[in-house]
């Protein structure tokens, strides 16, 4: 198993690098991409798609048997226990406006447990990645989530979509900011839950994320250190999750924050 | 003054660039960076005070008549009417925590009005620039504001400092939500303005920012055929401004939100 994991590790590394190479290509040509709707606030491009395909071929090439659950296109099923989880472009309102900060996101989950998760954010030439039991790094160098104890200390990440009602992030900035704390939203989910295994945000809270979006990040956070809500592996692949994760010095503040705002 | 412009804008373009390069050094050894705190959530770094040391000797080297205002060291009387505006990194809070989203910011004013604006991001190679009448450009190529109606077409940037009500940007978002909108904050100011000047941020509003963290971003955003509320040349340089800022076919949408919320 472990060997299985070594070799799964950097096979997920070396292709989101490759598949952040593809969208890139897309990326400094915006002009003429192509982007849809899929409902308020919500778009898709053909950057997404194509990626998403990039990333598809290569596993089913290396690892044939194993399940599949994209963003964008249907499920695999497979036959190993091995599901993997991706994201080809997370932060699609940044790329497709211009805007650097996106990543790819893979994951791969076996028996509902995340085992490896990479994100990497073409923009920067930043690989961060973790691998259950064996730590959380970004382009190699080992990460922890921050030591501090108070909200004052720093940042924390927020998100939001129109699957979780608008009004709660409102009452929630108020919350963070009468802690002393302030937030921060960059746009793109993934991106600021690797900021959180980092250190570089405090902690990273959503009401609603899918399962794509977030479980990399959060297996990234606990093995720098750090503390994420549990998801529930029965149904995290295909309904998604709360998100509530930090340092361990500020998760249970967070936590104690999101509740009463989050629906239960 | 044209020639005059012409000549100050590249060399703005290039010190910010020099100056990214020498805040790239201690960004990639953040981990020996002295740091200090100027008040609550308010920071500041040996890489700022010699960036703007370094910026600040280039310019007393090619322009020594003019004077200087700069975050982090006492203001240089002029006698030429030229004034230079630096920040020398905007986003510190970002800087010294890991995140990459933080930048060079150079403006030269004459008279208390605007004429060179240049905003770098060494982390991504970007650089913004705009000249009095003479347009706004990213890496030399033309931008242009959104030509959206509506703030369901994209995000609007905010920002706050500990020198305005931390309740207000809650009701701010919350507000903005209710349109259908989005909030963006990467924590750097300056660079998102320099996003709503090339379309990527519908607007930015912000109840009070300093000169150098403001004037090069509005220039841009006026000059890529946006609006921006008006700074009072006789103060701006000294006490700063309230900013709202955002393409033409929101603008008057943000200055409606922020009335009311914003001291007046």
């Amino acid at each position: 198993m472990t060997l299985d994991l070594d070799a799964r590790t950097q096979f997920a590394i070396d292709l989101a690098r490759r598949a952040g190479e593809l969208g890139l290509k897309y990326f400094r040509d915006l002009e003429s991409l192509t982007i849809e709707s899929k409902g308020h606030q919500d778009l898709v491009s053909q950057a997404d798609r194509e990626v998403e395909l990039f990333i598809r071929a290569a596993i089913a090439t290396d690892y044939p048997q194993d399940g599949i659950v994209g963003e964008e296109h249907a499920s695999v099923a497979g036959s190993t226990g091995y599901v993997w989880v991706i994201d080809p472009i997370d932060g699609t309102a940044n790329f497709v406006r211009g805007i650097p900060a996106w990543c790819v996101v893979i994951a791969c989950a076996k028996d509902g447990e995340t085992v490896v998760g990479v994100i990497h954010e073409p923009s920067t030439g930043e690989t961060f990645h973790g691998r259950l039991g064996g730590g959380a790094f970004v382009n190699g160098r080992p990460v922890k989530t921050s030591a501090a104890t108070s909200l004052e200390e720093g940042s924390v990440g927020t998100g939001f979509s129109n699957r979780a009602e608008a009004d709660n992030i409102a009452v929630l900035i108020k919350k963070i900011l009468a802690e002393g704390g302030v937030f921060f939203r960059n746009a793109s989910g993934a991106l600021m839950l690797a900021y959180v295994a980092s250190g570089r945000l405090l902690g990273y809270v959503e009401e609603h994320m899918n399962a794509w979006d977030c479980l990399a990040g959060m297996l990234l956070i606990e093995e720098a250190g750090g503390t994420v809500l549990k998801a529930d592996p029965k149904t995290v692949l295909q309904s998604g999750t709360q998100v509530i994760s930090g340092g361990k010095g500020v998760f249970s503040k967070l936590q104690a924050l999101c509740s009463g705002v989050f629906a239960a």
